[in-house]
Order: structure tokens, then sequence, then C-alpha cells
């Protein structure tokens, strides 16, 4: 779903800041600077990375989204990473042993909307690779945010945790039309220029003997009318059409001559 | 967000084929199956993968999905691939010369709820790594697919594209609250309860002279019970602070003696 609009600069809105509380592979790293980017995202924290920092493999994995790796910071704690903000959701299983929130990352991101236009400062926190986020991390947190997933296999990658909640947090303020038909440089058909290519099309099908069977007639006229009326036609490809029939029609005269 | 409930059998569900057309990356093969699998979908095929199959990189990234990679077909052909199918959906950048409904995921997961229950059989075309889903795979799908995204950087890893229509698959049909407070072996405080701690936290601060200012007195007790209030206590953690009380007016006691 590569679409990069190369004249747009790759803008960062003011959104949670992400993150990541022992992360172990480099290439995470990077996949989440990656899919953060994806969504206007550019804040990225590391609370000790287990290779350290810079990684050469994160950059590679970010394939692009230098501006986040280029911005990273690094941390000793969690509380040290989260010293500055206001708000904290912790991206994890419902800890069991925990009063607390429990958010999904709709209405997650919708939260966080909110708490933005507030004032506050807010951030996501993820776990590293092998044990997730720890109690005491947990515990910093105001809401958790869950992903509803299969009961028998909720097991994300760290990058693809990244990725759930950043896009959740774009699609909450992004209006782009649930549908579209893209028009190009064209434009849907109006009704009369259908109906005056059926009545060009009868008038051929009548010619050739398609509509010899009087009393078929009608309905057959209907179910044509209907395959193309489906079809949601543009104004160019009603001319397409008409072309089709012109060449059919000549090539069926030149066929009986 | 790992919370994978081990007495569950990590079930599949009657939902779309998931087609990965000449994908580069045996890694990335797998991280779609370990998104699929989260998402409840099973039916993976591949057309023509770079790397042969089956691809060991493949399985060690499925990282348990053992299920949906043991279940992989392969294809020679996008056509082969699709040729039982009723409703195919191209993932992909909107292409700008065909005139073809665009989907969001959002919208396009319950296009798709709404094609099942109807009893088609449907599926989603991803692209490979360096090129996406060329014209020709794009005319063979009813509808497109794509993820509103920064216009300045829409550029999604193969496996975080498959995540983003599996996830958007599982969530159209889930139905999590959207708010939860897990209560665990307790249960939300009675407002008798709250102010019977009200009541016995402000005798306490009275006898140790927090009070002592008269007129401030109403002011302070209103503030102090808004901010337990706000808390949405739980029963527990009511007796939790009457112990804190007697503790530490024990403490004071003791001080004083």
């Amino acid at each position: 779903m590569a679409g990069t609009d190369k004249s747009r600069t790759a803008s960062i809105s003011k959104g949670p800041v992400i993150i990541l509380v022992e992360p172990q592979m480099g290439e995470n790293i990077g996949m989440a600077a990656r899919a953060m980017l994806n969504a206007q995202l550019g804040d990225l924290r590391l609370v000790c990375p287990r290779d350290g920092w810079p990684n050469s493999k994160s950059r590679i994995a970010a394939s692009g989204a230098d501006s986040v790796i280029n911005d990273v910071q690094v941390f000793e704690s969690t509380a040290e990473a989260v010293a500055d903000l206001t708000r904290v959701y912790a991206a994890t299983a419902r800890p069991r042993d925990m009063i607390k929130p429990v958010l999904t990352p709709n209405s997650g991101a919708r939260d966080m909307r909110r708490a933005i236009a507030g004032g506050e400062k807010i951030g996501v926190l993820f776990g590293g690779e092998r044990a997730g986020l720890d109690n005491n991390d947990i515990a910093l947190a105001d809401t958790v945010l869950q992903a509803p997933l299969n009961p028998g296999f909720s097991s994300l990658n760290l990058g693809h945790a990244v990725l759930i909640i950043s896009y959740e947090w774009y699609q909450s303020v992004d209006e782009t039309p649930a549908l579209q038909l893209p028009e190009g440089r064209t434009r849907t058909a109006t009704k009369g220029e259908l109906v005056n290519f059926f009545e060009r099309l009868e008038t051929a099908l009548d010619a050739c003997g398609f509509l010899h069977v009087v009393e078929k007639r009608p309905i057959m006229l209907r179910n044509i009318r209907n395959i193309f009326q489906r079809a949601n036609l543009m104004e160019q490809e009603v001319r397409t059409l008409h072309g089709i029939v012109s060449c059919l029609t000549r090539s069926n005269a030149d066929h009986q001559r």
C-alpha cells in the first residue's frame, strides 16, 4: 500500500510519544519508527535498548523514516522516559492484578486526541520482545491499551503493536471518505447517456437478430440494461462501449457481406 | 500486547484469503502469517514467492503461527490464485488510471463481512516489497483497499499492510467494550463505603490539627473528597485506605507519646 507523495514532506503531528522499554532487536525499533512516520508520529524514546544506540539495523529497517531515527532519545529508566508527560498509556495485555482502565486502541486513540486537545503531553509504553512491560512500568501508566485479538493467538510483534496504536491514532482524525470512486479525467455517466447507449445497443441487437424471440424481448432488454446499470459506468466508459458496438456491428456487416 | 490464552486453541474464522503476489523476503511472509493468526485468519496464498516454498525464515518469523504456514498454497499466477473466489480486494495505493471503488480498511472490513454473510468467497491481494501490485493484478480485483496514511510517508512494510487489513477485519465484529475496568476479586466501592472512609479520614485530620483553620475547613474537606471520588475506587482499595489512615494515626500517636 505504498503511496508516498514525493512532493509532500513527511510532516509530524502533535501526537503521543512512543516509548519502547528494553527493546531487544534493532530491526523492531526501526520497524516501529517506520510505522510511526506513516501515522505522522515523530517522537520515539528508548529505555535501555539491549544493543545500545545508535543501531545500524534500526536505520535500515526504518526504510526511510530517518527523521524518527535521528531524533530518538535514550533513557535509563521508564520513570525518566515519562517524567515530562502528563498522561501515560501502557500497550499491553490486561494486567490481571491491577485496577486500571483498559481501552481498545480505537477508543484509546480518541481518548488521546481529547487529552492532547486539552493541552496534555502524552505517551504510550511498549514492552520488549521477550517479556513485555513489567508491572512496575504499567503502574506508571494511567490507562492500559489492549487490542482485541484472537484469544487463542494474541502475539503481536513489537513493530506490529506500535503500528496498531499509530494507525488508530492517525485514523481517529483522518477524514478520508469510507468509499471513493476515482474519476480521473472523466465523470459518472448521466442516465441520459446510459439510455442513449442502451437504445443504440438494442437497435444493433435487433438488427443482428439477437432479440428475435418476441415474447422474450422485454425481459432480455431489462436484463441487459441491469448489467450496465450495476457497473456504475463513467462517461468515458460509455463512449468505449459505443465504440465496441460500432466495431462489432461493422465486423458483423463485413462478415455478412 | 501479547496475551495468548494458552487454554484456547488458535481458532480460524471464515474470513478473507490473504494472497501475497511475488513476495520477496521470507521474513515478511512469516510476519504476515503471524498477523493473520492474531485476527483468526488462516488461508494464506503465495504467487511466485522469490525464494520458493517452503521457506525456513518464514516459519521462524511466524513465531508460532505454524498452522498458517503449514496450510500455505503456492500459485503460478494471480489469476490462478483467485480463480475460486467471487470477490477480490486489492490492498494498494489508489491506481490513478483505473476506475475502481476505493475503500478504507475499516469500511472494507465491513464490506467483507457483508460479502461473506452473503455466501461469497473473498480474498485480498498484496503486492511484493519492491513494486507492489501491478495494474494487471489490480484489474482482477473488484475493489481497492487503501489505508489513509501520512501523505508525505505512506510506506508500509508488507507484513504491516497485512496486519492492518487483518486487524480491521477482526475489529469489525469484535465486541470488546471500548472501556473496561478490570475488577479482579473486588468491585467498585459504594458511595456509602466512600463516605464512611471520608468521615473516618476527616475525624483523623481534625484530631491531628490538619483542619484547624475553621473558615477553610469546608472547602478543604470538599477538595479532599474530590480527590478520592475521582479515583473511581474499588471496595478493596477503600479498605487499603482505611489501613493507611489507621497506620498513620498510630504512628502519629506514637510520635506524640
